[in-house]
């Protein structure tokens, strides 16, 4: 078994990566895809006159401000647009695939972080009315009762709150925690850079090996987005996943790449 | 197992729907909700540029022309913002419902149709490029796969295509074809009337019964998307479905009171 992620930036190859997935599934590999869909999120919320916030809390972390009218524009695109989009991929390539969310049977459970403290101009706010959470339970009954019956599952944040309210979850991170929930061999995090870079954005400075015990102090190195991969890499590494790995999903063959080595590899 | 469909129209109360249902799903009632988003797909599509466009066919049938962009738009409204709303109102009632499209495990599949016949100022012209289809094939083992594990099937267009391309289908038919395909006791299509009027749009003019032999006959009193419910409550009579109901969801307890007696019985 191996969860693959793929994000949501501008430069990701969709066709590619299905394409990529449906020899795999086709092969007998099961695994499970989650996807973003960030870029297009901010795209369409532009466009519909509702711009995104984005906060940077006090440990350094960016995230987007989800008020309710945010969480059903990210609902739109995420579990609209790029969910239906891929899924009609793998469908097209004669892959059963199901679109999921993290609502749906509560695949994804997490605590609703109602107000989030953010650091703006060097001072320290507090924000509220935020729909926002992160996984802490995976309910993998209804992932299990999908594979075993044949059909590849293509999933999506939101998650469910415990009181079953939409919270935007960080995809890395639910990926992550899917991973150790399914005992997975495997976690690929797959966006528009060939992995962790050492000099940003040198994609000669590429950082090839990194020993899980010290994945943690390869954060220094980690701009933006790609902390999360590195904190959710983490998550992974020591809840039993074999093997991490960040890999580019701009071109090629992704996935098959990244589990033949290309890319940042943690293990 | 009853087929609730669900309208997309304004002044339809999902809560109200959403809260009859969970006390029929906990009561032990097995059901599937098939959902609409026509009304919200039209203010997004307006408000991202893209308005919408109906057409009428030769038969005098009105649809949504749906190319590549609008199909997109359809999907953000209807597999995001509609249904994960649904899914959402679901679990806060502590109903474990799962929201899927007829893409996903291509649950609703028929033939795409590329271009479409339609009437405008009197002429008949071909329109290119259309994503709609009609749905002749319901693969139920999904359905009934998570019907069996205790999880609520909640489903929207579009369809599959038998290539696996999305096409935007009636979801009044759809509902009418997954009723025949579930061998349901009764399908309930509801919206935002009282059911047939003989005299649209006087709410006293309500038809309370027809014989389910001469459902065709009454096709003269419906108007706009009342005519498609017609076809659909025919189709769902002539394929052993025991009662259609055209009912109200603007308030109270919709499922229930269709349940009941009230609105249009089909029999």
């Amino acid at each position: 078994m191996i969860v693959v992620k793929v994000g949501g930036s501008l430069g990701i190859d969709y066709d590619a990566v299905c394409a990529d997935i449906a020899r795999l599934w086709r092969s007998g590999q099961k695994l499970v895809l989650v996807h973003g869909g960030s870029g297009e999120t901010n795209r369409v919320a532009q466009a519909l006159g509702h711009p995104p916030r984005f906060v940077t809390s006090p440990s350094g972390y960016t995230s987007r401000f989800t008020d309710r009218e945010t969480l059903e524009i990210f609902e739109m695109v995420y579990c609209g647009k790029m969910n239906k989009g891929i899924v009609e991929r793998l469908q097209r390539l004669n892959v059963n695939a199901v679109g999921l969310s993290g609502l749906d049977g509560r695949i994804f459970e997490g605590r609703h972080k109602g107000s989030v403290r953010v650091v703006e101009n060097g001072k320290t706010l507090v924000l509220r009315g935020d729909h926002t959470g992160t996984v802490e339970k995976v309910n993998v009954g209804l992932i299990e009762l999908l594979l075993n019956a044949g059909y590849l599952p293509v999933l999506s944040p939101p998650a469910a709150s415990y009181e079953g309210v939409a919270i935007n979850v960080d995809g890395d991170r639910a990926a992550a925690a899917l991973a150790v929930a399914l005992k997975a061999e495997a976690l690929l995090l797959l966006s528009n850079v060939p992995g962790l870079l050492r000099d940003f954005p040198d994609e000669a400075s590429l950082i090839r090996r990194i020993p899980a015990a010290d994945v943690e102090t390869y954060m220094e190195f980690a701009q933006d987005r790609m902390k999360k991969k590195v904190l959710g890499a983490a998550e992974a590494v020591a809840g039993g996943v074999g093997r991490v790995i960040f890999g580019d999903a701009r071109a090629g063959e992704p996935v098959s790449a990244a589990l033949a080595g290309a890319g940042t590899v943690v293990q």
